[in-house]
């Protein structure tokens, strides 16, 4: 049994693996703010896997956590995950003194991208060259790299950070300091400026609003779903990696903005000779509505170490 | 001895390298247009090189050949090389029969890549797991990959076609039938468009215009050069590799050129303590003038089969 943890800004979500990669055990708890309560989150949860799988920790294969902010995947380290409150933690070490065994600590984007991956690029868990790039649409937006099988994660731990590509020049300005970033036209913090509403879930508000024909959410549903069409296109123009699925909040709306995406990528494919030879639309997917899929591939990256390589699931 | 060749829309430029992948000979030829000019250019430039390394061609260790288009590297054939004439020829077998022996082919750009990755990311031909993207300016405007020391190609052989990513929602309509493309903003035909002359090295003309003061020529310049550093960020904020090499036709300006680029990337860092944080002026370079780097790729890629690794290289 392999345990993976997804620490998210409000709720933890720990999964159970079985040999096969197969969910056997999941749960949720609320995770808190600030280290002490995200290390006690993580570790009630991994307590909880004792005792729904009947296992002592000691006897999971690997335990291995998806959390945001800037991770050193050898060491564990995390720093500047601002929506948990932890500016410099050594989560690894912390839970590996708390829970007594080895602990693999690696960005959630990244996890989910791993998670993903094995759900839909390689289904039986077998070893796979394909490639595969992650869109996380969540509050903001980044991607995650699987290259032939393995996390790609780049020089600096920054492959995928394409929210911060400058899309259009008269753009609003982006809290990274540069104006008209694609994470500004595409995800949840994007909808919220355009959309503002106390709706539990604005993308779902939105798009009924547009469906119905009001003219403010036609608008900022097209910049939306033009948006992260063009967050595709820069995936596949610069590393060609074979389909790109797309993640995080948003994408529990599940078919609407996949067709919606499609569509927008299709309309293009019209214009231009070149990228409909790229057949973009035919390359998009969704993450599986419910699918935890950072959890899983936290557990998927704890069971193989920091050269994540698929090659290693059994 | 292992030869290169890299046949240009103009000059057929062929190489000799050592064993340790000096460059030992080297010539140019015209190479004509059409599968019959182009063939001859390429067998005739591999002749030149029997006689002036002492060597019959069955003595070379391998032959790698460059071409622009869109390459099957396993097979050898190539389509759609405009500039060339050749719509579709299977180059590396009509080679192959010419030359009797093993002949390799690679995108021109791929081929530079390899090239470059040898003389600035690996300088002793020693296997290397650095990164690296190299930036074409020529005509157009593509990059090339090298990840952990091999060739990135992509699924379908369309990594780094970054030209076609649009960056200006109301710039000029690319040949490829999108609006605003990189390679509208930062390429030859791009200064050709904006700075139209007979001068033979136009991008040369526009930096002197522009350091005399001439406005328009301060604009075109302006433009470019923010453009090939938005190119940059694009490689870099996706791929994040190790550093990116700026070459093709512009690069041949040099220091002056890699200087206005570094200004542009220091000026955003200056603006975004995000951009600051990934040293982007630190990681750009341009080819040496007067490198052949395609030439030279394409002798290692030949050596080294299709699946390029620069750790095959003794």
């Amino acid at each position: 049994v392999r345990v993976g943890v997804d620490i998210g800004g409000t709720k933890t979500h720990a999964v159970a693996l079985d040999e096969t990669g197969r969910i056997v055990q999941q749960l949720r708890l609320p995770t808190g703010f600030g280290p002490e309560a995200v290390l006690a989150a993580a570790v009630r949860s991994v307590d909880a896997l004792t005792g729904l799988t009947g296992l002592a920790a000691e006897r999971f294969e690997s335990i291995g956590v998806g959390v945001p902010g800037a991770v050193d995947h050898a060491t564990g380290r995390v720093t500047h995950a601002v929506n948990l409150g932890l500016d410099d933690l050594d989560l690894g070490t912390e839970l590996e003194a708390r829970l007594g065994v080895l602990v693999r600590v690696e960005n959630d984007v990244n996890a989910a991208a791993f998670g993903s991956f094995h759900r839909l690029g390689s289904p039986a868990g077998q070893p796979s060259d394909r490639s595969m790039a992650y869109l996380n649409l969540g509050t903001g937006l980044a991607a995650g790299l699987v290259l032939k099988g393995e996390l790609w994660r780049g020089s600096r731990g920054a492959a995928g950070e394409i929210g911060h590509i400058p899309v259009d020049p008269h753009g609003p300005v982006c809290s990274c300091g540069q104006r008209g970033c694609l994470e500004m036209m595409a995800s949840g913090s994007a909808v919220a400026r355009q959309w503002p509403t106390s709706h539990p879930r604005p993308v779902e508000e939105l798009f009924e609003a547009a469906a119905a024909g009001n003219v403010l959410a036609l608008e900022v549903r097209r910049s939306l779903v033009e948006n992260v069409a063009a967050a595709v296109r820069v995936l596949v123009l610069t590393v060609d990696v074979d389909f790109v699925v797309i993640g995080g909040g948003i994408s529990s709306l599940g078919e609407p903005l996949l067709a919606a995406v499609r569509a927008v990528l299709a309309s293009w494919a019209a214009e231009s000779p070149f990228l409909a030879s790229l057949e973009l639309p035919e390359r998009v997917a969704v993450v599986p509505v419910g699918f935890p899929a950072a959890a899983v591939g936290a557990a998927l990256i704890g069971a193989l170490g920091s050269g994540a390589t698929m090659s290693g699931v059994r």
